[in-house]
């Protein structure tokens, strides 16, 4: 089994984004380490055989598969007799993804977008920032001030996993699944590029996170980032 | 087995709760055709007994359950070898819940809330108009006002029901569980006092309303309300 998997690079070797994030987690749930090939924002070269220009790219015996939901639907396909990436039903893991693609990733964007930047080399920084003050219409420092006072709106758009975590200690239940892996993606996203706190050490959410750093024989937690 | 549901009770015994909704499909789910006793919103004094003044009220052989979410818990617990309500795990349950309280009842009450208030008896209306209206700060006619351009608001939110849609004719899978029953709650809450179209025909959403209308024989469609 060979699997290679192009994920985003910043600087320091930061592997941060969240959706190459739910597929390492993805990945590692049903066993398989894969090799990784850095992809830096400017170097999308490096991933135009696969037609499109996004990572992840996942690579797997010769077959190229893009697209995190469809890359993690390959892998419960092809690797059905390994532990399921959607012990509640792929409709279940669709519903959290728009759900999280909407309201998680928008709500942690504007505050770490400016340390994203901080922590890219210098050419993926003049793109990363041309790229996004021009879909924002405005500059960086703009979208990330008073991220103090927006954090009120990452805690009130997190009451849905808030309310599941009252009832097991992942989103899937005793273990974690795609689901965890989808709504972690988001903060991993942010722990390796952004020391600013998303969450209250008294939130559920908190020890969540931390259960997942520590998933997989600590993958997440061993990868560059902050302390959380 | 002798179940009692105690219900809202509009005009017309339009039996129109959100929240008994879940209930009544959970109940069927389970096999279970429990007696109903319509309560209005006036006639509070008849769920006195169960010690908090709102509805569903489940008694089962004499105990006495409230609140949907512990109701749809205990009938799991109670009735284990009936089919599950929740083969995602509760954990996933509640997030579909969660997400319904916070996101499709916010978004569908003004657009129903003056035909709510139309289909009520006239001692019912009193109360109903005098509470919202302290809530919400204004006349009902105003909270509705406009409604026809605030269906997109609807719209934008049902995206990650869209999206499980695209996966399995319902939420939970091949067959609905809860999760289906907690967001058809707030549908059928709105087909029982309004013919406002909420969904356009060519929405996957409108057809998978249609499913849950017709699933456990008809349960929901046979009801008192509008065609849809």
């Amino acid at each position: 089994m060979a699997v290679t998997l192009y994920e985003l690079q910043g600087a320091d070797d930061r592997r941060f984004s969240p959706y190459c994030w739910r597929i390492r987690m993805a990945l590692a749930h049903k066993g398989i380490v894969p090799e990784t090939v850095p992809v830096r924002f400017t170097e999308k070269d490096k991933i135009a055989f696969s037609g499109q220009p996004r990572v992840p790219v996942v690579v797997d015996n010769g077959k190229t598969i893009v697209d995190s939901w469809d890359i993690a639907g390959h892998l419960e396909d092809t690797y059905p007799d390994r532990p399921t990436l959607f012990p509640g039903g792929r409709a279940s893991a669709r519903f959290f993804q728009e759900w999280a693609n909407a309201n998680l990733g928008p709500n942690i964007s504007p505050l770490i977008i400016l340390d994203i930047w901080k922590h890219l080399d210098p050419e993926d920084q003049v793109y990363f920032r041309e790229s996004r003050e021009t879909r924002l219409g405005r500059p960086l420092e703009e979208v990330s001030a008073g991220r103090e006072e927006r954090r009120q709106s990452l805690y009130d758009a997190l009451a849905p996993v808030r309310g599941a975590l009252e009832e097991s200690p992942f989103l899937a239940g005793d273990q974690p699944a795609y689901v965890d892996y989808i709504v972690f993606g988001g903060f991993q996203w942010a722990r390796c590029v952004s020391d600013f706190p998303l969450l209250d050490p008294g939130d559920p959410v908190h020890a969540w996170r931390r259960r997942m750093l520590e998933s997989h024989d600590g993958l997440a937690g061993r990868a560059v980032g902050y302390p959380c």
